[in-house]
């Protein structure tokens, strides 16, 4: 009995993990649907973009997550989903000087498929905007903006993230 | 045959995350080991100190995401264990005004359990330095020195992470 419950918990949970799914929100313009699960992905890095006062998480999903703590992110194997989490700077109410997440703006992703995004590098581009997970974009050109402010790091297969050092 | 096969793939996969621990690293002077599997948890904020030039990923086991989630931290419940990973800050290389992560120095652990650490507002306290994760402190006492930066912030049962907000 004790190795039926084991694997029916098992399989409940592997259930649920296969069937979860991004929520009510509608796909980008370019069709890439919000990904499954992503605020439990695991991290990548963090930033602080002080030009535009802005809190940054970038998490993976398993197969970014390989690609970083194996180094091999140049380019980014197919597959490999980058997700930024962004929050609007505020500061913490008893440490003023640490700057922390406030008001949250908008998820975006990098989707590796050079089959699928040759024009852009082999990446598909999609943000969803606020609480609310609004996708970005009048129509499919938007990626047009995306792939521009992305060229310049051509050489690190246009991404800026840098995978975090971790022990 | 495929039903077999995809119970012992579960059965090995819960295996290995049973049997995972954090390494070669010590125990921290009050006996604290390094959490296993901590550099998989999942994302509760993150800031940047502007003080002491680091960034910080705040991330929680299983429990304190679910406190999170939920809203459910002050306090928070027995079991909730958070884990503040922190890096010397850097410039982007391409866009210097991005503060990214530099140099990894430590990871630091607030662990609830309102039994054992009654002494310390029902948290343990522990800190591992550096890629090699030497223990921090010359012996137990080091807690008191946590447990003192952190009373500023008793009215949020001691924790200076307010979990980010998320769709």
């Amino acid at each position: 009995m004790t190795l039926i419950r084991m694997v029916t918990g098992l399989l409940i949970a592997w259930m649920t993990i296969a069937t979860a799914h991004g929520g009510d929100a509608g796909p980008a313009p370019n069709g890439i649907e919000l990904p499954a699960g992503y605020k439990d992905w695991r991290v990548i890095a963090s930033s602080h973009r002080e030009d535009n006062s802005t809190l940054r998480v970038i998490l993976g999903n398993d197969a970014a997550i390989e690609a970083a703590r194996t180094g091999n992110t140049n380019p980014w194997p197919d597959g490999s989903i980058l997700a930024k989490l962004v929050w609007k700077d505020t500061a913490h109410p008893a440490w003023p000087k640490a700057t922390v997440p406030g008001e949250f703006v908008h998820a975006e992703f990098m989707v590796k498929d050079s089959a699928a995004y040759p024009a852009t590098g082999g990446w598909g581009y999609a943000r969803w905007k606020g609480l609310d997970q609004q996708p970005y974009g009048a129509d499919a050109s938007f990626v047009q903006e995306c792939h521009g402010c992305h060229t310049p790091v051509k050489d690190n297969d246009y991404v800026f993230t840098h995978p975090a050092s971790l022990p």
